[in-house]
């Protein structure tokens, strides 16, 4: 049973007591949620070292990081650093989006060492040995993509994104509506190429019973993917990409009728203003099944600091519902990521899910803030330290900046109004 | 004649005409808005190289970068290229907060080369001297204190912060509500410290019809500082801080009688779900008085990372109708900003500022975003690198990441969305 039938009939499964345990939650209620959909918990039969971990509506937000790959950069190690450096900035789950080198050994590698749900893009590993045995993407076969879909399921994959809401109609629709960038998302680009070049309906909604029997058959969770996504602000909420949504709101209710938990992807680039109405047309178009968002980018003219301009996004849009935020690194819209990179994206977006548990009350992140208000007060370096979103920066800055025995810091110095108001007011009344 | 004066009675000034033109407005429409006070054109009749520049309702965003010394860093040199520093970045504005070595000549270095409007902060400079003339702060006298603000204006400072609110009555009300970190304003702390030890009530209050003279002869704009300002989340939209909001209120009035210009400065930290009815509190109580923010920073926890926290906060309250975002730079609650911080943080404020004129749809934002996306979907790098936000470090990500003449980007390589959709959807309709 997957774990949304066993939700279904009452099943508490281990993997629900871990989740509801770090969560602070009832395990009835966290049953209640798989169930409805309303909550995923990515959990791949064959991810034998997975520690699972649950996504969706009453659960604090979580955090992905993009790994893998490119013809650029085609070695496996680095890409297996990456993950050790998104496992240690606290990421919640990682993405292995290979397309160079040894597509199958690099997954398996990151699957063996990862402790953090694994997702995937199969149509990347599809089109890429479409390229290597026909010559060209649009060759690939439906049954080709298929296969990669399985074999990545066996491997251990927890979720996939899978772009099945890239339709004929929705095509159509884009052409009729215009655009400043077209289509930006990879999958979505392939498969839009290899609709025109056939004439032919995207097998993975042609054919989307057949998905829904292999992501059953391992419990892979569905990513339905977002192909329509903007890519620029002025490409936003625009009739292609709600259509899209529509359909996608479809497909999730196929899913779960299946047996299968499905989570949906969106924007992308967004203006601040439309954040809002992004989430609240996902979760009533889509009944609510857990919301995966890349970004939203607030602007388009901040390459190499797209991780602000996404944790800007990403902190309203979880604050209004979305469950899930891929981080978005500065190396966004210029190259593949550093390790420092993936470092600054994870904590970027854990900043941005953190705030957004503030303001939703999420169980148990006020008392966070608190301890470090306190530590502040007391000015206690250490304790300060050690409760960082990431102690390792911290510190560092702490010791670049200041002579090890300082009191206060460098900044005010003498002049520092923690010390002043403790001599005057004395000691703070606590009471919050 | 003040800015304000002239405005009221309907003359144009050069600088009037000077920031119409910037902002793309009518300075018909401008003359109004200075004339209520909506905005302020902080230029001080003795700042000879200036380069006015207008805060308030419908204007771009603006951004301000703190320098000065402290008792740890008393050089001039590091502050006066960090200005330069800040100016690169695109600072519309720098505030002097030196507290260490020759304050006088470091204020008189930074007017001298700067063409944004220079603040300052006079009581930390009070202070300072008070601590060496009399061993301890809490002996100035308000003498000592109107003499520092005399010069500083006689010097040329265009803005000054004031912390008039800090009332005895506020002060009472913060130890009637208890907070977790009380008072972490530094001019706040220090006329804490000085009321409680003399039982006198604060002389930027008692003595605000003199302090008003004095900006008005040289055309100071009035900061009316946040004393209460929350200096953590749990201690946010409390009745110690909004107390202090009213009373700014009602000095920001007198201030319009009396022909100075005012605008308000807010908090601080303060979790998401609370930051647009800080925006609104402030509209309201302060009759549409500029407001010039710090932050706001939506979680406690990530020290090194305050530029960001920052920015989540700076975009939402900009959108709101926040005018005037105080940069906070990753250095932030652990040292005295480096050169690199101070870029990283003038960024991160311009980015929260550009996303929110997009959401307000503020003249001539829009363009910029729309711009750089055609260039993307063109694949047109060096047009990406120049229209980005900060071209230096957008263009070392490019140049460290990718081969001199990759047509797309080491992320994606051959399988770039862009380039596909290209050859199948053909040119992209432009309707936007």
């Amino acid at each position: 049973m997957t774990q949304i039938e066993a939700a279904r009939v009452g099943q508490v499964t281990r993997a629900m007591e871990k989740v509801a345990a770090k969560e602070g939650i009832r395990v009835e209620d966290l049953m209640a949620a798989v169930a409805a959909g309303r909550v995923v918990i990515p959990a791949n039969k064959n991810h034998r070292n997975l520690e699972p971990c649950g996504i969706g509506k009453g659960l604090r937000t979580k955090v992905n990081a993009n790994l893998g790959t490119s013809t650029a950069y085609p070695d496996i190690e680095p890409e297996l650093e990456k993950l050790r450096e998104a496992l240690d900035a606290g990421a919640d789950a990682v993405m292995d989006l290979s397309t160079g080198g040894d597509i199958n050994e690099c997954r398996r590698q990151i699957i063996a060492h990862s402790p953090v749900a694994v997702g995937t893009v199969p149509i990347y590993q599809a089109t890429v040995e479409a390229q290597e045995k026909y010559g060209a993407l649009v060759e690939m076969t439906a049954e080709d993509l298929f296969k990669v879909i399985e074999m990545q399921a066996e491997d251990g994959v927890d979720f996939i994104t899978v772009h099945c809401g890239v339709t004929l109609e929705v095509v159509d629709r884009l052409r009729r509506e215009g655009r400043l960038t077209d289509i930006v998302s990879r999958g979505g680009s392939f498969l839009t190429g290899w609709m025109l070049h056939h004439g032919e309906e995207n097998p993975l909604y042609a054919q989307y019973d057949r998905l829904l029997e292999i992501a059953r058959r391992y419990d892979v969770t569905l990513s339905l993917g977002d192909g329509l996504r903007p890519g620029c602000l002025a490409d936003a909420t625009d009739r292609a990409q709600i259509q899209e949504l529509i359909i996608l709101g479809e497909l999730v209710d196929r899913a779960r009728e299946a047996g299968v938990q499905a989570m949906v992807e969106g924007p992308g680039h967004v203006p601040l203003n439309q954040v809002q109405a992004n989430i609240l047309l996902e979760k009533r178009l889509c009944h609510e099944a857990p919301f995966y968002v890349l970004g939203p980018l607030v602007t388009d003219v901040a390459p190499g600091y797209d991780h602000i301009t996404a944790a800007i996004g990403g902190a309203l849009a979880a604050a209004t519902g979305a469950d899930f935020i891929c981080y978005v690194t500065p190396a966004e819209h210029l190259g593949l990521p550093t390790l420092a990179d993936v470092r600054e994206g994870v904590i970027a977006a854990r900043i941005a899910g953190h705030a957004a548990d503030l303001a939703k009350g999420i169980s148990g992140a006020w008392e966070w803030d608190r301890e470090m208000a306190r530590a502040r007060k007391a000015l206690d370096w250490e304790r300060q330290l050690e409760l960082a979103i990431d102690p390792k920066k911290a510190r560092q800055y702490r010791q670049n900046r200041n002579e090890a025995t300082a009191v206060a810091c460098s900044m005010c110095g003498d002049f520092c109004a923690m010390r002043l108001v403790g001599e005057y007011l004395g000691k703070p009344v606590e009471k919050c």
